[in-house]
């Protein structure tokens, strides 16, 4: 690992690591242990969000946190996503990375559910020593809402633009962006958008945090101020993951250049 | 719960949870459900740090973490309190209460040992929407030693500092600071600290941490900057954490009148 080398920040959706479907935290296992390894063949600096997929959606839905404050829900929710992290991060770690579990719940805060402070210079003492920090939707303190739901695709172009990264991944269970033909959109920016956004669905199930169209949306609104191109990419595919670590572009890419 | 109230910080030695003398993680459950009961019946403004005891010093050790660095010691050190962390957290909210996890190795940042930043932000919003955040001693990012092993003792005076709290006590699993014939300090101060500081021993066994001489001084460093009385007392003992919380004076006191 080089010090001065480019940091990546991969996304793990929750469809792809849960079954969605599941009323209560059901993890698939052998698609993490699968992921685990792949990533261990990478050796540059590297951040992992994870979304919560039915560890935090369904009990976010049950106690509607998105509607009103409730602390006992907010436990339960924050409970929940924290035992999906843990098992990314045993197995990142059984795999041979350092890998290390940061909740946003105690390092970030929402105004009105978007980011307004996060903790940042631990995790760049993380990276420094090769450490891979491991981040998850989550629920978070705000400073209106008391809680809000903070999802993993908000929290990936945040880091990007506080770190300035150098390449984005977002391992959904598709093979991007699909349009109305289900072909994977080859390159999104913010001219061809309004063209393709009424295909853009959210996820299925029971996702309270915007799906597909929150995703690109995000990774939009990070093209406006930088220069990055994030990848929407199928992570369910085996090697994959290790494909877009080793710098290929796959999926849908999104950026302000078109290209 | 009146939101103008003062903040109580209320340590949890490791020696009073755990069974020090073990190798690797024991944990006195009874004692754990126990005190959880007698914090419960506290509706004040609350945050509490507990310490490691056989979940973090016996690992800080076998990795040789304070004398230098290690990724995987650091990894299994926090995980291992993480889960301590985890039957605390569990009692107290079992108990009634509203507590979160908030762990240092994401939210705090030291230079050779020393916090010079924490995210209290999350803190405080947690405090005003009637949480309890649940700290720990832990493993920490280091500017300057990439990880430190950060003391429970050393969280609860910054806090107090940061947050101006009101009240502090220190659980102990000892009547408060003994002299040389066993029995109670009354009231140290740095006047008499030289005095007595021969009485004071490290805790028993695996502290990696300074035990009780590391309590006293980190309260009387608090002392020179703050007119807060800090009361170490025996949280072993049935009914004297709630008697603390209720505002009982007992124990010895660390201030900086005397009284």
């Amino acid at each position: 690992m080089k010090a001065e080398e480019g940091i990546t920040i991969l996304k793990i959706g929750g469809s792809v690591i849960t079954d969605k479907s599941s009323d209560d935290g059901s993890a698939k296992l052998d698609e993490i242990e699968r992921i685990a390894a792949e990533i261990s063949r990478f050796s540059g600096r590297l951040i992992i969000v994870h979304g919560a997929g039915s560890f935090g959606h369904p009990q976010a839905k049950r106690y509607a946190l998105t509607e009103k404050f409730d602390a006992k829900g907010a436990i339960i929710t924050h409970d929940s996503v924290k035992n999906l992290n843990r098992f990314v991060v045993n197995s990142l770690n059984k795999a041979g990375l350092n890998s290390v579990p940061v909740h946003p719940i105690g390092n970030t805060v929402c105004e009105n559910g978007r980011i307004v402070r996060m903790f940042i210079e631990g995790i760049r003492i993380m990276l420094k020593n090769g450490f891979v920090p491991v981040l998850h939707g989550d629920v978070v303190m705000d400073t209106v809402l008391g809680i809000s739901i903070l999802s993993g695709d908000q929290i990936v172009p945040f880091l990007a633009m506080q770190l300035g990264a150098e390449r984005i991944g977002i391992g959904s269970a598709k093979d991007g962006v699909l349009d109305n033909e289900g072909k994977t959109i080859e390159t999104i920016t913010s001219s061809n958008f309004r063209d393709i956004e009424k295909y853009i669905g959210a996820s299925e199930n029971t996702d309270v945090t915007g799906g597909m169209f929150g995703k690109v949306d995000e990774l939009l609104k990070l093209c406006e101020i930088s220069s990055i191109t994030s990848y929407i990419f199928n992570a369910s595919k085996n090697g994959n993951v290790l494909k877009f670590l080793n710098g290929e572009n796959i999926g849908t890419a999104i950026n302000n250049t078109g290209k």
